[in-house]
This record gives C-alpha cells, structure tokens and sequence, in this order.
C-alpha cells in the first residue's frame, strides 16, 4: 500500500453550534492518529492554562509580520489589535503524511483558505433553531444578557454563509451530527484518486491481462 | 421540513466483487424505503423465477424501440441480441421524490449514466486480489474453469476502467465495505445543496435578523 494524501476540512459555525465538542470528540476516538486540528499562530498573550503548541503558536509581531511576507499562512486575521494566522508549511507537511486536518475558522477565514487550497472540504454546523441557540449560549453561565444578545446577532451573520459550504450539518442530536462529520470523512478517503494511490500495486496486478 | 432530491448512484465492478450482494444489504438495512435498485428494461425472454416489475421489466422488441426513440433510456445496450435499458422516467420519479438510486451497470453503461446525468455519483468495487476473485468465481460451483477464465479475463478489462469512477471501494471485509457504501451516501444526504432544500425554514428564521 502507498500513502496517500490527508485532507483539509474547514469547519466553521456560529458560538453555541457545538463545533468545538464535535471536533473533539471526533480526534479522541481516532485511535489511528490520523486526524488532527489545526493550531494556529497568534500575536496575542496566552491566557492562564495555554500551552505554546498546544492551544496556539504563540509568537511576536515581528516573527507574524516576517511569516506574512514569506507566504507562509494560508490566511490570516487582524482582531482586536491581534494577529492570527493558519501556516501552510504545517498543514502541507500532515496532509503529505496522510492525516486529515481540521480547521476551525470562521468564514471570512474559510473564503481565504479556499481560495488558496481549492480542494479543501468546507463543513458548517448549524445550530436546530435560534431558541435552542440561545439556550446554549445562555446555559455557559459565562455571559451576561448583552454579550449574549450580541453573540446572537454575530451567530446570524456567520449562518447566512452556510451556503458557501460542501456541507451543512444540522447539530440538534450530538451523536447523529458526530455520525455526519465521520460520514464525510469516510467518503473522502474512498475517492478514487485517493484510494488509486493507496491500492497502487493491488490495480496493476489486477488490471494485469 | 421541505422535501430534498434524492441522488442516482452508478454502481459497477467485476463479476465477483461482491457488488449484487452489497447492494442488497444496503437496501435490506434500509427501513426508511429511502434507497432502491433501478430495474431494467430487457427484450429477453424471463427466466424461470424472474418476476416482471422485479427482475426486470420485460418488454417486446417493438415496445423497446419505441422507448428508445422516444428518448427514454438513460442508456441503453445490445447485447446478444437482447436490448436492455435504463428508464429515465422512473429515476426521475424516484429522485424528486427523495429517493436515492442504484443502478447496477457495467462501464459502458456508466459513461452513457454520466453523459445524462452528469450530477450522478459512481462507485466501483474492487476485490482484493486476482486470487480471491479467482476464488470466489471457483466457490459459485455453476461455471466451467473455461468460463471462470474467460470471466477472469472479462474482469480485467472492466477494473481497467476504475478510474472513471468517483469512489473506490475494495470490498475484502463485508461489512467494511458495506459501511463505505453508507458513508458515501450519508455524506451526499449532508451535501450543502440538498440540507438547504431540506432546511429550508429552519435557515430563514436562523439568518433573520
């Protein structure tokens, strides 16, 4: 068998669609270790319990800036006086691999990673209904009425790209939506080319008259 | 909820693959009445056993000919004299309907299958190895070691064509096999296009503002 390529999934959603416990459930029952989420870069300081490499690649504005000029982010983001980015040079090296990369990003993120890796698969996670979001935002017990309200509005204006996505996975019942991403993931590496690559010797013996 | 197309898929492989007894299986687990097998048209005689509407739909000569010149065929072949075709009528019902659609044909069929329905979806199955097909040729005990080459020689000649297919599936272990026809299906249900029919109102009132 030859290795084949890995791919790229960007996975984007409003705050309270679950996508952050749907990612992480998916890599812990992935025992073969190939799949992993993207980490990404940031200018910002880690907040208390962060690890460099971990949660983020904390570096300054100087190494981002540097970085930025060599092409090395397959996108990038100012917020907050904050930069983020997602490096190309660590994605390419995984996918080369055979492992499966997730990005999770938002869709201003995802127009860019797009529009630099076209064969990217893009996912994106709805929420069953505005009230059941809004309980989800309110059950974090983290937010006051105002944040929640504003996170309701951004929560919105994320869902109205749903259409930019490959796919739309409506996350009411976990283990269904869980099911969905691993459906996915299945079906893409049964691509022919993919399995082309994989079965190469297995088809030239079989093709053989 | 509104109502979502269903998909045509094109299923093909080498006699021995496995492909029938898949397709079977698929179809057996589903209760939901979601999937079913296109049954063709044939000008040939029903054999001992065969039900009209079930095995085949078995038509006359002149019936077949008109269908063909009334464009009813999806594709359409000769073969020993025989016709046999595909009715584009009863898949088109069947999709609109929500209903996904297998069809069992070999690769010459599949690129006419392609040619009308450029949206459909293709899977081959491959079998292992050259000896476990052999095998599995030898273990039916209905053919000669003649027809087993001859077959053996005619299944090269149709794997030769894996590569115009969208999927690859080696079917070595059933039930793996089988869960990779699910996945493929599963993860087309979830393709953006088809949730947004489905999702319709859901979506209005999630974006509304």
């Amino acid at each position: 068998m030859t290795m084949s390529q890995g791919s790229l999934y960007i996975v984007s959603a409003p705050s309270g669609a679950g996508k952050s416990s749907l990612i992480s459930a998916l890599l812990k029952e992935n025992s073969a270790q190939d799949m992993k989420v993207s980490i990404s870069h940031t200018t910002r300081a880690a907040r208390p319990g962060e690890e460099n490499g971990t949660h983020y690649h904390f570096v300054s504005v100087e190494t981002f800036k540097n970085l930025m000029k060599e092409n090395a982010f397959l996108e990038h983001a100012e917020v907050f006086t904050n930069y983020y980015g997602t490096s190309r040079l660590w994605i390419d090296e995984m996918i080369s691999k055979g492992i499966d990369v997730f990005l999770d990003i938002d869709w201003q993120g995802a127009i860019q990673i797009r529009k630099n890796m076209p064969e990217a698969k893009s996912i994106f996670i709805l929420p069953p209904s505005r009230e059941e979001l809004a309980r989800r935002l309110d059950a974090r017990g983290q937010d006051s009425k105002d944040v929640i309200e504003k996170r309701m509005a951004q929560a919105c204006g994320e869902i109205s790209h749903y259409n930019e996505y490959d796919y739309l996975i409506v996350n009411d019942n976990f283990d269904v939506a869980l099911s969905d991403i691993k459906a996915i993931v299945r079906a893409e590496r049964i691509k022919q080319d993919k399995q082309a690559c994989k079965y190469n010797d297995m088809l030239d013996r079989l093709v053989a008259q």
